[in-house]
């Protein structure tokens, strides 16, 4: 049997539904159940994520927790973060619409980290490359239509003053043998990558540690990152703070398929956001993952799979109109509607909201220093 | 034979001339000789720092490559540093009354790092507590008379984000496995402590990354703190700056002998700077090793050693005068005076030392801002 190895810098084994009940067994992680489902249901008015509704988020660590917070007017905190590697493709924005639904949707604050430091200290990439794709992906990201009253960009580098000094006592509680045991790193590796967890470990209690205020954390991410949270989990009641809470999803559509994370690193296996309309189809026609059978006929008769399939999905995460989806969903389903129509109607979809994001993107250059971390910010809500 | 362990967290086993003479070898730096002495007495003008002339700073690693560069106009700097885990003795002091003596020397610039997060990340202390000391501690340092225009004191917390981005590219280049080699820490040490010996390391190229300027750095220190420097100089040239140049000294002398590093940790063991003249004189009677003899009448005949004696080291680099420091060696070392003299020479010395160093510090307390960190001073140099 084929060995499964998921942590934030490898990840190999096919995954599938039987995979990630092993890693929800192995990370110790719950299921997120209909009961959960109703309550978030009901704080959103009826109005769902799409990646709650069709269980991309599937996993949970206390929701329950902030969930009582909330509704007891208690506050709380989210934190989510990316890697900026390269430029941005629509893999990578899953999630943050996800986190802007779930800063909506609660009305509270948001720390996004931006590990400039670990694309550093992890790949061959100069500080300056990295730096670039820093700048751009925020961009990318506060076009989405973030609160900048609520939300706080810690681009490591530039917030290491803060960072570096709560990180340390983080640091302070993690042996070398514990990341060598989570993370799968050796004698061999480079001692900024053996300290790197504290630094993202650090916004899951720096809301707290900055108004001085105990509150909960809750962090949506990907279950890739699950190692440095199992150890924050350890770590920040030591420190005087709560766990921090979780919710988890699978790995997001691939263009080419579930097997793998969407990669950046080849051109034809994303579709970026800086792709135009000519591209975007293009890249669906050709490259995308589908759910549909492998004839017309057999189409017609059998329908499609749309859980699996990339069009399918991408088109339902950007469709606001939910009774459409619901709609396109059974006809595909059924064989009433054809793949490369399912693509058609996806790459519409996509190349709209790209050309929004791109408006919205040239009219944010101006205002990035309204949402990057700024301490004296946060103590505000202290 | 006893083991001799020598890193920065760990001395262990009997500090003699042997003992140095095998650390020389195993660390491979070289012995100051005749020659190099007399290219730093010349530019000197004849005022050689008595650490130098009593050769307890003994070794360096490329020293002769520094003078070059003062020799031909190239400019270089300086950079030393303190652990600020408790209130400074004058055994503390020593190391930068000789940084003084060089920054006088060269009028060049200096970086002084107090490791506020090394004391955190390796001891059982509060950050709140650490703080304290490092204020004071910065206090008592620049008490001495620095050139506020020309130090630049990096307070690693306060300092860390410019540290800590600079770190990461000295980080990249070092393996757990070195760090473990080198100062002997293993997986059960924090994951801040192992990555801590980049934050140190990065003021030897700092200078030159600032200003864009690639110069030389010399650091004089003790010959604990070598492991860092060694690991430095491997570095440093792979990130396209000079190796380091050092100038190490011995363990300075000691209340209770040269056995050990003067000790903070008890009270008896060491004069602090803010003790009383009483407390100084009861100091030296009671605890000061002395080169004397047992008795009265052995120490008429046969006379002192004052190489090893607490109480003539301490007046030999307080008094000005050096003339009278060679008559009292060699009264102390015929036989002529007695210990008890030699230490109430001392006594009167130290307090008088101390007197002077309370009034000015009392008079630094507004003007410490002038001589933080701050990068935008030190671009004025490139």
């Amino acid at each position: 049997m084929e060995k499964l190895t998921v942590t934030p810098w490898e990840v190999n084994g096919e995954l599938n539904d039987s995979s990630y009940s092993k890693l929800v067994e192995k990370f110790g992680v719950d299921l997120i159940n209909d009961n959960l489902i109703s309550r978030i249901n009901k704080i959103s008015k009826g109005n769902l994520h799409p990646l709650l509704k069709r269980k991309v988020f599937f996993a949970h660590r206390e929701l329950n927790l902030v969930l009582d917070d909330y509704e007891n007017n208690r506050p709380f905190y989210l934190y989510t973060g990316r890697g900026p590697s390269g430029k941005m493709h629509i893999g990578h924005l899953l999630p943050f619409t996800f986190a802007l639904w779930l800063q909506r949707t609660f009305n509270v604050n948001l720390f996004i980290q931006m590990t400039d430091d670990e694309k550093f200290l992890i790949s061959g990439k100069e500080k300056n490359e990295i730096e670039k794709f820093t700048n751009d992906n925020i961009l990318d990201i506060i076009s989405l239509g973030f609160d900048p009253k609520k939300t706080h960009i810690l681009a490591d580098y530039r917030s290491a003053k803060v960072l570096y000094y709560y990180a340390t006592d983080v640091a302070k509680h993690i042996t070398v043998s514990t990341v060598k045991a989570v993370f799968g790193v050796n004698d061999s590796d480079n001692i900024g990558k053996v300290f790197f967890p504290s630094m993202q470990i650090t916004p899951a209690f720096l809301f707290s540690a900055l108004t001085g205020k105990k509150m909960r954390c809750l962090i949506p991410y990907a279950i890739d990152q699950d190692p440095y949270f199992r150890i924050a989990r350890d770590v920040l009641p030591k420190l005087g703070y709560y766990k921090p809470s979780a919710i988890i999803s699978k790995f997001l559509p691939a263009l080419q398929g579930n097997s793998a994370k969407m990669s950046s690193s080849k051109t034809e296996s994303a579709i970026f956001l800086d792709d135009s309309k000519a591209e975007v189809k293009k890249k669906l026609m050709k490259y995308a993952f589908s759910g549909g059978k492998d004839t017309l006929e057999e189409q017609r008769k059998y329908g499609a799979n749309p859980d699996i399939d990339f069009a399918f999905l991408e088109y339902s995460f950007l469709e606001e109109d939910q009774g459409k989806v619901d709609r396109i969903y059974q006809d595909y389903k059924s064989g009433k509607m054809l793949s490369g129509e399912m693509k058609e109607l996806a790459a519409e979809k996509i190349s709209e909201f790209l050309e929004s994001l791109k408006t919205k993107k040239e009219k944010m250059k101006d205002r990035v220093g309204e949402y990057m971390f700024d301490p004296e910010k946060i103590k505000l809500y202290s």
